[in-house]
């Protein structure tokens, strides 16, 4: 934690006005569906009412103040960034490259590459790949110039099952409705105004990026043409459902788009790929068995983790999704874009890369504010860098300003200062153990405090921030669609979408070390925008 | 029970369908707000997460087959009732002579035209009042004309706290999106069709009727003016509170009305009404109580019903608010038009009450498509009528054919059929006990098949359907704003505004014996209309 750089916020409350406040949020959020199944931890199964109960999502009480300049940077930067991905996802040699550090310490990144290289031998028969990003970033004060601005640094990018989009709009919703309805105590100087609440179009945004790749994906290729739908894969039971749901439901009304859930579990239950060399994949619902629907899209919001295959047949599932001619948000070499090795890869100082994706598409000022956002990160390999990083992780002086970070998707893991180097320790000798790992210089936000409503209780004081933007791109892979084994040949891509669509706060406790809401950790926020 | 007249449905379906159908109905009704707080009953304290949870409504899966004649017959007239409520309310000499009959057997109705009796003493302020009414139908078919067409008749007429608008706008969104995603199977013959489901305004109407009011206030009289507000007046805890915020919600929104929840058990803790001779109705908030707000519109959800009174300062606090110059939906000698002896007065053969309130405004036509809706119902006094009446009701074979109800408003006290006269033996000998009752012959719907999801169980079987038409009427009294004794002279008045308002299926099991969702018997429906 920095030191402070804002106004003096949110305002004490008396008793009545938290009541007030906590009520509306509670009721506002219920009648609006920003809500989540309850924890069964929290209920037993005699009152889960079979699965009718929901709960208020965990919420911050008031919007978070975020500087202006930041927030609207990160989201000028956002297609650039969406570009950058898009190029790393075509360029199928540099992945190889990345990729074969990893596969001997990660088995989970050798399997990903595996269904890759599976369906690279019989060549790939669709050339469109959706991005549905989120770049995550904290605002950093430096500590060593107190008087500088605050910027952004990158926490991390999600190429895969980047989640609450649906939420989030909802979120901003419920925070400007309170102020509308002067829920939200006066303060002094006034903090809280209108204009600072900047609408958040996520919702109707990411919507019409899943409508857009399925327009993309042409008329039906069976012959006689069958209905197409989309598909979100999912986990089951999934207590952020609401979220999912806020996504799905206008592709079924306002664009009329067969929408279907499928666990990832039951992926090779309910679907086929056709023998032909289209490759379509058709969806039977269980619900409708004699129908036959031609996936158009395939939405990943399950597949993410390693905990997710539990088995071989579930890496069956996902090549059997891969090798078919529907859409993939992502396509497994853009879940593999998505790796922490990647992001260090273009984070290392003087590094070529990230100027030789973007140099086609971006101008050199947009190149450096992208690279302004990247805070120092380290492999823990023999490379210069590796050994100089590898050196500080293992002092428990240096290792303070640092965290520790597997390469793998998903949160949950990371390890934070001074317990690194016991961390490290635990692992043994094996230095390629290490190298699943990478070391990334800890931001320094400034101190910040709000409330967040959680399980039905209030916790109060020092929070920290992390803004997420998300990101809509949809591009054309170079090889073509015959099966010829162009994918990675970048210079025949192009992008065809690309659009920002909005954000999300996530705010959690500073001594939580954890920012996944879903982890069990944090609330969703909303900025109220201040000039700092 | 009369004989069926409906086409087979809802079909049959295999479990996945049912399981489909119902992850949907769940996961839309939390989605949008379809909702209700969880019974108490239900859940135990300590998982009620600090009243942060919610349940689905109780739904029925399918929309029930309703007869497309008598549902557009039952809308036609609903103008034409208001105008009926409207004029009843505005006769104060006609509702004495009613109310005199009642006084003395009936506690509630004689508190309640006291509260009138003094407000009258001293002068009305407010000459406008606002009546959200709800007319309740069931569709009867003649046992001696089996080959007639069903008609529509009147159960009641509701013209205090007429709730489930807000619910009943999301039924008939929930069925239609059910449809729309093809969640039913198909029939054979195809009977669920989309232009069978009718849109069902209610939300934006009634909101639309209580901003109405609001305006037709005025300015403020305060001197200095004070920002203006709406007062819902509730009990607290509400577990149907989602069908009143939907509601409220557009008047802070849409129509940025400040719109406040005030427990009717608070009243005279956080309002004043001016000394003055406009006798303003001031509310400040708890929450910012040195703000003071003007309240233009007091809409009463709570106050119905004896059990809302538990002391002489619940009747202080409903004297305070009538006598305020805030518009009241409804006024007390509107809510005393509700009574069922109002009911049973009109209905009465050859009596000349619904020609003499409707002459002026309706054709012949209209009064007597309005009096088709009548079924016999009887005073239990000694007219001619009345003895009639208790001779059916004391004869164990007649009183099959009749329910008993209470004058007052709120249900739940019905007596139904071959129960009727050991009830009246328990009453005793005392025939004023007896006259606090109406006898009404029971309406024969047809057989009807649906489901209903309560409390995360189904329940499939028999059911019968109960038809609400809303209707919003502003109308101004003869009274003069001085403070005249004129209120009742129904000459001087007039009907500013009349709409039909849109419309309520509830639906409950054919074993139970009470019609209310709140109740708890039964669940909210939508019309899938047919031609029968």
């Amino acid at each position: 934690m920095g030191a402070s750089i804002y106004p003096d916020f949110p305002p004490k409350t008396t008793l009545e006005q938290q009541d007030y406040l906590l009520s509306n949020i509670k009721d506002w959020s219920i009648l609006n569906g920003l809500a989540i199944r309850p924890s069964t931890s929290l209920l037993s199964t005699s009152t889960d009412l079979s699965g009718t109960l929901a709960a208020t999502a965990p919420v911050t009480l008031y919007p978070s103040l975020f500087p202006r300049a930041c927030f609207h940077e990160a989201r000028a930067i956002q297609k650039a960034y969406n570009e950058l991905y898009a190029a790393i996802a075509r360029d199928q040699n540099w992945l190889r490259q990345i990729v074969q550090q990893l596969i001997e310490v990660d088995d989970f990144i050798a399997s990903l590459w595996n269904v890759h290289l599976e369906v690279e031998k019989e060549g790939y028969v669709q050339n469109l790949s959706l991005g549905l990003f989120r770049s995550d970033y904290m605002v950093h004060t430096d500590p060593a110039n107190p008087d500088s601005k605050p910027t952004i640094k990158q926490v991390e990018f999600n190429t895969i099952a980047s989640s609450f989009g649906g939420l989030s709009t909802k979120v901003s919703q419920l925070h400007s409705y309170l102020n509308e309805i002067a829920a939200y105590p006066p303060t002094s100087p006034p903090t809280i105004a209108y204009p600072s609440f900047p609408a958040n179009p996520c919702i109707e945004s990411l919507s019409h990026g899943f409508s857009t790749a399925h327009r993309a994906y042409g008329p039906s290729k069976s012959s006689p043409s069958l209905p197409l739908c989309i598909l979100f894969i999912v986990t089951v039971p999934e207590s952020n459902i609401f979220d999912q749901l806020a996504l799905s439901t206008p592709l079924q009304t306002a664009y009329e788009i067969p929408t279907f859930r499928l666990a990832f579990s039951a992926i090779l239950d309910h679907t086929t790929v056709s023998s032909n060399k289209h490759r379509i994949l058709n969806y039977s619902p269980p619900h409708s068995p004699e129908m036959s629907y031609e996936v158009s899209l395939v939405y990943f919001r399950a597949g993410y983790s390693p905990s997710h295959y539990p088995s071989s047949a579930s890496w069956d599932a996902r090549l059997h999704l891969e090798r078919s001619a529907a859409i993939k948000c992502p396509s497994i070499l853009t879940h593999l874009a998505g790796s922490k090795k990647i992001q260090q890869e273009l984070a290392t100082p003087n590094s070529p890369h990230l100027a030789n994706f973007l140099s086609r598409t971006s101008s050199a000022d947009l190149i450096d504010r992208i690279r302004n956002t990247f805070t120092a990160i380290y492999p823990l390999d023999d490379t210069p860098e590796g050994q100089h990083a590898i050196r500080l992780a293992t002092s428990a002086k240096d290792s303070e300003g640092y965290v520790l970070k597997p390469q793998r998707e998903g949160g949950g893991n990371n390890v934070y200062g001074s317990k690194i180097p016991a961390f490290l320790a635990g692992l043994g000798d094996d230095q390629q153990r290490w190298r699943s790992h990478i070391l990334m210089e800890l931001i320094k936000p400034p101190t910040l405090r709000n409330s967040i409503l959680r399980n039905g209780e209030v916790q109060s004081g020092e929070v920290i921030g992390e803004l997420g933007v998300y990101g809509v791109c949809l591009w054309r892979n170079g090889h073509d669609e015959a099966g010829g084994k162009k994918n990675g040949g970048d210079a025949d891509g192009e992008v065809l979408e690309n659009w920002e669509a909005g954000f999300l706060l996530r705010t959690k406790g500073s001594e939580s070390e954890e920012g996944g809401v879903a982890a069990g950790f944090g609330a969703v926020d909303s900025p109220c925008l201040v000039d700092v």
